[in-house]
């Protein structure tokens, strides 16, 4: 197996981008990433989609991504796996290249969300959950975060403060992000008397409906002298696991087992621990999610989660930062591109090119992608060369 | 890299199949291909499917296919690059396996196609196409399909009859196949003056709206003596590209430029020529097709595929037989699920299993899988160990 590196990263805008399309979004993504990586072509492309032809109409991702870059004849493929569609998509390049089948492979991710009306938009997203047992009787995913939300509470004690701590931390690094949707602070009092979703759930709770994209360049380890515009970070450790698609027949639902598992995977190829990670970015597409991916990435013990954003230790300066991007709260989330928008966050904390939000000394960076409420997780670990 | 076979096939119900929904297709196929394989337990899954969004209201369709099939919690991802969604979830299988990544993969497809109205069904299917430039404008694939042919008649003098032929000739293998959707003989005749869909295409020129799925499982080829229940076969080629999504920009619409260097690469990884393959599965979602593909895969010269079939050298008794399965017009086009139908078709001939329609002396077979109109194609070698 042949190690992988990143050598190049870019997003395209990001926020509600009324004037550009799903083409032109994974296209400018792309292009910044090939220009960051200073390659002159690619081999193969993944694209990670969660939902083209409910969004946009549009199926047949790869190969339009790979038109629209000029980089056309090269093998391009969408893989899917819903709000963790970008993490297999960067997974998936990895193996390319492992393998052999590929050198240079860009994996990107994107999603145009909002050329639907908001009933579309929440009829889509509910495609990733259940369609017979779950979506089709009317739950939708602020529900079902909810309901983890409440059993959580009610199991360990995680207060309504601690998650709104979450998004109150999140925004503060978001607003140090300049590719954020929203790039600011909220306060505590805000996030726990905003408008009520799903209790106990409010909307600073939740993440936003984004359109966005986001791209990674890949190549063997061996090949980075080849490619010195910008500093190579190297993958050591990759896993990925599911879980059952529907919440109510999860044994625990106040645990994300896919995250834990994936986690163990990654951990042990690449040779560490959760004490060994400097920062991380995780999929906190509610604040709760955030909460519970902590405690399924070890970063705390099962249950403390909560606890563990209230002392501080998952801010900026904490024992482990956690979305110092701002994370999908802050930073927005375009579902099928998030995955590879965090690798961006790591690469970029790991070139020391973080600006105010910089972690310091970080040499070793995780990022964890997931689908609907943990059905799938990715988990991926970069260090510095 | 590792070398890669298949060590079992299966597929689920095929055709109009009312009382099995998505995850009951994929679940039936992969049971069947893991019984086949004799395997006990998988390490990966990846599952092509074209639209499970516009289909069936349900994306991650990987986490539900490996929950469903009992096999959670490992990693499942969908692939998608339209009808050619199975040909990528099968590369993307070979790579897992060829990067040492994972063992025992199963790669499979599916598609619910029925449980839409028709127009519902073509308007999925056009997300195939290019949603802005062709798509949004009214245009659908029997039309683009009508206009190449219209355009390889013009250029090469391929004659309408010779359309004909492709329909007859598969139709009469697929007569023997047990799994078909249309398993039926029709008559030059009916075909001619079948109801025209878009000139110069009629009905029986055109693949059906199926429900189905197919599975193949995958192992290192130095792992096959511990799986003995069934006949492995080696993969030996794998090759994919693209094309321009909308057909306005290609240099010529008389040709699929994606098979043809999808099958150099796989051509050169196998170490062979198109002389050297016993049969063949190609993409005949329109009898254009099989035509146009027939000269992209260098079976015969470019224009001479109307001519190849006149003259028999594609029937079953034939100097290349392809579509002994029927291909997609007589057996059915679920179209993420066609891909591995095809692998199945070639795994079932190489294994000498393929009764009324047996390739004598098969020995090699290759698969050519397309998205769109030819936006993508996979092309996959398997030999007889």
């Amino acid at each position: 197996m042949r190690d992988v590196a990143v050598i190049g990263v870019g997003l395209s805008a990001w926020g509600e981008v009324w004037k550009q399309s799903l083409r032109d979004l994974i296209t400018e993504a792309a292009v910044n990433a090939v220009d960051d990586a200073g390659v002159e072509k690619l081999d193969a492309m993944f694209i990670g989609c969660m939902s083209g032809g409910l969004f946009a109409g549009q199926e047949h991702i790869g190969a339009l991504a790979a038109d629209y870059l000029g980089m056309g004849p090269i093998p391009a493929t969408r893989t899917e796996s819903a709000c963790a569609s970008a993490g297999t998509a960067f997974r998936t390049g990895l193996m390319a290249v492992a393998s052999g089948y590929h050198d240079v492979v860009l994996a990107g991710g994107v999603e145009k969300m909002t050329d639907v009306d908001g009933g579309a938009t929440t009829r889509a997203l509910a495609a990733a959950a259940d369609q017979e047992y779950e979506a089709y009787h009317g739950v939708t995913f602020p529900g079902l975060y909810a309901m983890m939300a409440v059993a959580h509470m009610a199991k360990y004690g995680t207060t309504r403060e601690q998650l709104a701590m979450v998004a109150v931390k999140n925004h503060r690094n978001g607003a140090m992000n300049p590719h954020g949707q929203s790039p600011f602070e909220v306060t505590l009092e805000q996030v726990l008397t905003a408008t009520r979703v799903a209790d106990p759930l409010r909307i600073l709770d939740c993440s936003p409906v984004t359109d966005g994209a986001a791209a990674a360049i890949l190549c063997p380890l061996d090949m980075v002298s080849r490619f010195t515009k910008s500093q190579a970070i190297r993958v050591t450790g990759s896993g990925q696991a599911t879980d059952t698609i529907a919440l109510h027949q999860r044994k625990d639902i106040c645990a994300i087992e896919s995250a834990a598992l994936a986690a163990k995977v990654a951990y042990d190829m690449a040779g560490v621990g959760p004490g060994d990670i400097d920062f991380a970015e995780v999929h906190d597409c509610f604040t709760i999610a955030e909460i519970m991916v902590t405690e399924a990435l070890g970063f705390c013990e099962q249950g403390q989660g909560g606890k563990a954003v209230e002392a501080g230790e998952t801010a900026l300066d904490g024992r482990i930062p956690i979305n110092t991007s701002g994370g999908l709260k802050s930073k927005g989330h375009p579902v099928g591109a998030t995955g590879i928008a965090q690798i961006h966050e790591i690469v970029t904390q790991l070139r020391g090119n973080a600006g105010g939000r910089q972690v310091k000394d970080a040499k070793r960076g995780l990022a964890q992608n997931m689908g609907g409420t943990g059905a799938s997780s990715t988990v991926h670990i970069l260090e510095v060369i």
